[in-house]
């Protein structure tokens, strides 16, 4: 039973800091932590409060969704990470909040509009929103339908998720992932940030432009092109 | 008068937990924890402020709206209690706060459109809001009409009190319920959580459809159904 | 200078108060607690950070605006207090802040109607709002002007000082007075909360009605009739 | 490398007072202090988290943008930074956040209207909004020009940067400055305090009036001229 450390305690930390980062109403959220050679991810367990919980609750699970080690039931968003580890090979750390702002403009049933270099600094895009599942998919397998709703938008607007680290389900709330747990939880943040200042934005002037291309370009080529000069790598 | 000290240290418990959840400026909120065996709540006494409360100040009274024991008077919003305990056999706690976002749609006299599936993890309408009472009603005994306008509007759109544990009392403020202190507390955190992101999701986009009956089915009955799959219960 | 330890401590602790309540940023507010027996109050130093108030650095000031004790200079806003002081006869605490909201509806320039039972529970008409000053007021004794500004208001809507505590000034910020300087901290958080509670209820609603007579009169009794029964006294 | 500690000192202290003021998520602000007599100034490293920031971590960079002593790359906005020493001999501290309201503004990409004395006592004047760049600054030398653009609007307008010290950079985010790296935060907490009243104000009544000239010479005056009564000094 000392396997899966590394992703367990990944997994805590990154559960611990949603209700820090005001991301999470009690139990309102889930992140995991996936080891790719393991073909596992560590998940918090459904509904234990965050003050209760500890790494060793963290619930093992493999990529087809099978609880592979813990006493406790994963979080009932377990299919949805998992659907998601399956399909992209390449992102190690998944979060689902209902954070208000984000949820908010899944409610509102739009993606977010790129207003300024805050947005950009992160993705070049307006941030995607999944429209509700049909009524089979809802009454059948639905957290696993979630993850095939989520992979089919980003199909069918061609976007990349190695681009693209997050997305609204309509009527429903966020999802956001990266290449670990920590680095979805900040774009958890990000999103959040983003989806308040842009309803800000729209408040103040409700005919306020999209950011304009050489803009979107230069801030997110800044942060992440092959000539990015932010940060210290 | 070592009597009723589980539903004392229940209902202070309960009562200090509002504040730290923001939902109370000073004494703008109360909570009350019933004893069924006993026929008696504790709740919390008048214009005392939390950080002055503890549990031998809870105020015992029984569902006549009775004091049965206690020094201080007990909360001026008593007598609802006290009518609700006794018309609705099955719940064990109360909460009425002016929580921010929930007043506001009271005094808005509007029922808060269920927008999505935070709002429906907890239950499959709006929220429903109670007209203000008429003038003989207030002239009268108010504070026990306000128990009665919140049934009466219960049986007029023909919801159970044990499926909806929430209500608005229009151009006054929210009351919730349970089956303990405790979860009525959770039941008016979350209530302002959806009310603010019902707000929000009107300002993003003025015709946010409400949320499929599907959609709705689904997420209550993964919390509350008999094939449940939410927590650890 | 031993004298005047009551109402330095009763103002420092009052001014203290306000950064807790989130009603200032930096120094934009003041508290003054006075004695109406020696015919002086104490008031916080103009511009001194919160953080390096001490009692004795209070400064005593008549109620001509003249300063008595202290090595300090007043508040800019101490011949404001002077003058309230000197024509309400029967008040001792007074607050000037910047909160967020009612300063937006100061800078309104419209009354806050009264919505709701938070509202009623602490005044029976909608929250007056003065208009600014004439170009002469503004370019004379400023300060010593906005005092009879309010007073005039007051008695152009026929209000008692006794029974609303509190005002916005247009296109500047609210002021609230009390019986002591901390019933006058009070009103400033109640004012606030109201303000704040009012702009969301005409956002969900833009023709939500006013409180009707009865249910005015009813809350505002229970608190302040003759017969009030809330609270302990 | 005992060199500029003053400035390493004040920079760190200026940039810790961001996240405590709530100006900044995660790194997304960065404050620099100058040394006039040495020609440089010490500025936040790129990408660092707050709470591994160190006074020796800062950069000193001169005022072509060079680095002239530290390990760490200095922030990516830093070219803006050195323009502005460069351009205006008389400021010594200047702060860039995304903080969320001015933010909004910046990308609704309007001036903030001059609505109430918050405002007055800082300046006289609608805070500034510089339209975003043309293609070929933004393509070329970004944050460079960036200065350069802060510098062109404020002579459009013909503004006095020693009287103005803020601005929003269309769809981007504020800059502002003063006579040291702690006016400049406080002038960042300002200006995001007012952008909150000011969009709340045009909520509340879109037709609000802006202020009027003798109330915000009046207003400024008491903090800023010749006669000034605010303050100890």
């Amino acid at each position: 039973m000392m396997s899966y450390t590394n992703i367990k305690e990944e997994a805590y930390i990154a559960n611990m800091r949603l209700p820090k980062l005001n991301l999470v109403l009690f139990t309102f959220g889930n992140v995991s932590a996936a080891d790719r050679a393991k073909g596992v991810f560590a998940i918090k367990p459904s509904g234990v409060p965050y003050e209760d919980l500890t790494p060793e609750k963290m619930v093992i699970v493999d990529f087809e969704g099978n609880t592979v080690e813990g006493n406790l039931r994963p979080s009932s968003d377990t299919q949805t990470h998992a659907v998601l580890y399956k399909n992209w090979s390449d992102i190690s750390g998944i979060v689902h909040t209902h954070s208000t702002y984000a949820t908010a403009w899944a409610q509102a049933q739009l993606p977010i509009p790129i207003f300024g270099t805050t947005h950009a600094d992160h993705l070049t895009v307006d941030i995607p929103c999944a429209p509700p599942m049909n009524d089979e998919m809802i009454k059948g397998n639905y957290e696993y339908e979630t993850g095939f709703q989520i992979i089919n938008h980003f199909k069918n607007l061609e976007l990349s998720h190695k681009e693209v680290e997050m997305i609204l389900v309509g009527n429903h709330a966020p999802f956001t992932w990266g290449k670990s747990a920590e680095k979805a939880v900040y774009n958890s943040a990000v999103l959040e940030a983003v989806a308040q200042m842009a309803l800000l934005t729209q408040q103040i002037n409700p005919s306020a432009p999209r950011l304009k291309d050489s803009l979107i370009q230069k801030h997110f080529e800044r942060k992440h092109g092959a000539g990015a000069y932010y940060g210290q790598e």
